[in-house]
């Protein structure tokens, strides 16, 4: 079982920055998320897009503020639990907690902070015949690109006609042995980079393009072993070891609105007025998950809303002891891994 | 008279933030400082000093971080009112505000944001006869170096022995015709490079020093001509057009605090749970000087403190206008200065 002092589910923005805040108070932190990488939406929706309103960055690049959150939490060894969803919550008689994954990865914390964004990211499915049973555990049915060696000289059909099927055609066309991209318009929606790089990848030989088309059924016993394309009314089949559609996400709050929390707006309801406590003790909701009067769901916010919490859950955890504010720039900052980073110090010096 | 839609008291980080939070939602800033820079604490306590806590920044400087607030403003053209100190305030009927300055200057806001930190800084006095005569207006003691230009080719005397006397020594070496620095101490107490570039500036007769000693009196009918100063018992006296004593400064609250406002432990009690305003209508109050439960006096929590507020004026002032959030990845920013920011947009293109 995993032992940490905060739980933390969603490793978003808001939930990465948490693990530094905690560090300060020496609190150690976990994260679970369903994503194979951390960054919630900025990793998975817009990494490439720039942010304006993050507080002292003109414009940065979602994907590069989650580099640097990474970085700036090093220090504080963070553990994650990736690609796994928190489906069930168990609160001990010590007022500690249990959370378990869909996949049985058990955790014990001291406190939760939810900070599930506007939860996991469900796929579009293809309204296709016998979907469910080659989605289930490698029957060659992906809709995340969790780990690109899965797809390491085999041959994948990807289908969908924005960012993530552009990107994972281009990424993907490196590792597979073929890589036929599938899409029912002749025209793509993205970054023009990514559609003249696709488009240079195709003159290439590298991607197969098959448009305007659709894939509309599956062959094989045990797994996927080839898909029907339905191109201009005519059939054609494509031997193919994984098929992934990639036709944009849902985010859903899933099991955590089953958890006895307050839900209102499809949010977590919180004690804004205080620490962004639930209405059960010791479980707080943090950045887009949760809802107050005035919220608003921006990267800035979460934030705010994680520090404050985190003193919170500090002196819960310290009942009776003091905290006093400490500036890092004043006291530095002591990582779990033994680094300190610090300020030059002052010298005092005589002039002769 | 100065006319905006928020007039900001205090132009540290929170302050400026503000700006482009407003800007964001249309509305105009101007902003009051007694300081004759931007940045408050920052800027004036601890420029060169890495700050461990802002989100995304696992390390920035305090003056690096001013600069790029400065920069990420800009498009929103703030004006202000600098090395002024805001005085009395007047509600009028039509619920909007005149604040004056100490120098007597007006401006009309339909809303105010006090975001005034630990107040202003007031400089430690020479306990010293006539000190009180001296230091007004352009008699020769100064306490804050507002305008370098005003000791060009002038001779000048500072005391002090801290980065402040350091830094400004150093600097003005380059300006005044001569520069001698006093200090009780042969001690310095500073960043070792600027202790050291001291030392090489007295070495090649840039710097006069004279350690360990203290002014204790000033001669000159209608200004200062000389000081005198006491050095191991003895007495001398040297010409100078400039005192300038830096022994540090202390923030008082000052005038806010007859205001009409909540006041608790020296700062202004909001209503956290909604939108920190005060007691009075259309004066809310962000950053270090606001106190709620559970207030920690960090810059990232002025930073959603402001966004905050600017939504509950927005609303003030647009009765009955629904405002939508809006990404400013996804919308772009429009400056007041005809600039626009934006995400490359995405292009739908066909690949043949
Ligand atoms: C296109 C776009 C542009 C945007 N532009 C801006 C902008 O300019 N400025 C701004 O401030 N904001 C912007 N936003 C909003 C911003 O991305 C969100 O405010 C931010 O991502 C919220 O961070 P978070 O950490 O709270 O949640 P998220 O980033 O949503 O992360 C939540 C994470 O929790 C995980 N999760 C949820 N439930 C579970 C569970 N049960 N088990 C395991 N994991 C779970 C999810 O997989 C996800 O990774 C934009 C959003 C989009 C989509
Ligand atoms: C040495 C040091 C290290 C620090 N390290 C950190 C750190 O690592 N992390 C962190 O988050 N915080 C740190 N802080 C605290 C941080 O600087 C403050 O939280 C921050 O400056 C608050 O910003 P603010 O804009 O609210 O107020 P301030 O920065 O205090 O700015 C307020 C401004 O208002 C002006 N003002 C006040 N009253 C009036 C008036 N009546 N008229 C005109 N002008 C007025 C003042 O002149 C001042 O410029 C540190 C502080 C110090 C001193």
């Amino acid at each position: 079982m995993i032992q940490t002092d905060i739980l933390i589910i969603g490793a978003g923005p808001t939930g990465l920055f948490t693990v530094f805040e905690a560090g300060l108070l020496k609190l150690k932190c976990h994260l679970i998320d369903a994503l194979p990488q951390p960054g919630g939406q900025l990793a998975e929706l817009y990494p490439k897009k720039p942010i304006y309103d993050i507080p002292g960055y003109p414009e940065v690049l979602a994907g590069d503020l989650v580099t640097n959150l990474m970085e700036q939490i090093k220090q504080f060894q963070p553990g994650f639990t990736l690609g796994e969803t928190a489906e069930t919550i168990d609160k001990l008689e010590d007022g500690s907690f249990i959370v378990t994954t869909n996949k049985g990865t058990q955790h014990h914390a001291k406190a939760i902070a939810i900070a599930g964004g506007l939860g996991t990211f469900e796929p579009r499915k293809p309204l296709l015949k016998d979907v469910e049973f080659y989605e289930k555990e490698d029957r060659g049915i992906e809709y995340f690109v969790k780990d690109p060696e899965l797809f390491r000289n085999k041959k994948i059909v990807i289908s969908g006609g924005g960012d993530s099927a552009l990107d994972w055609s281009i990424f993907l066309s490196d590792v597979a042995s073929e890589v036929t991209l599938v899409h029912r318009r002749n025209e793509f929606r993205g970054a023009l980079d990514s559609v003249e790089k696709v488009q240079e990848l195709k003159n290439e030989g590298k991607i197969k393009l098959i448009t305007p088309a659709e894939v509309v059924g599956f062959k094989g016993s045990e797994r996927i072993e080839s898909v029907d394309i339905e191109i201009n009314g005519a059939r054609m089949n494509i031997e193919t070891d994984y098929f992934i559609p990639l036709f944009g996400l849902t985010p859903k709050l899933g099991a955590i609105a089953n958890w006895g929390l307050e839900i209102e707006k499809n949010a977590i309801k919180v004690n804004n007025a205080l620490d962004y406590q639930t209405n059960i003790e010791g479980i707080y909701a943090i950045g887009d998950v949760n809802t107050y009067p005035g919220k608003l769901k921006l990267i800035l916010c979460g934030f705010h809303e994680a520090t404050l919490m985190c003193q919170s859950v500090y002196n819960r955890l310290n009942p009776g002891k003091k905290y006093v504010l400490k500036y890092t720039t004043v006291s530095g900052v002591d990582g779990f891994d033994g680094t300190r980073k610090e300020a030059e110090k002052a010298v005092v010096k005589s002039i002769e």
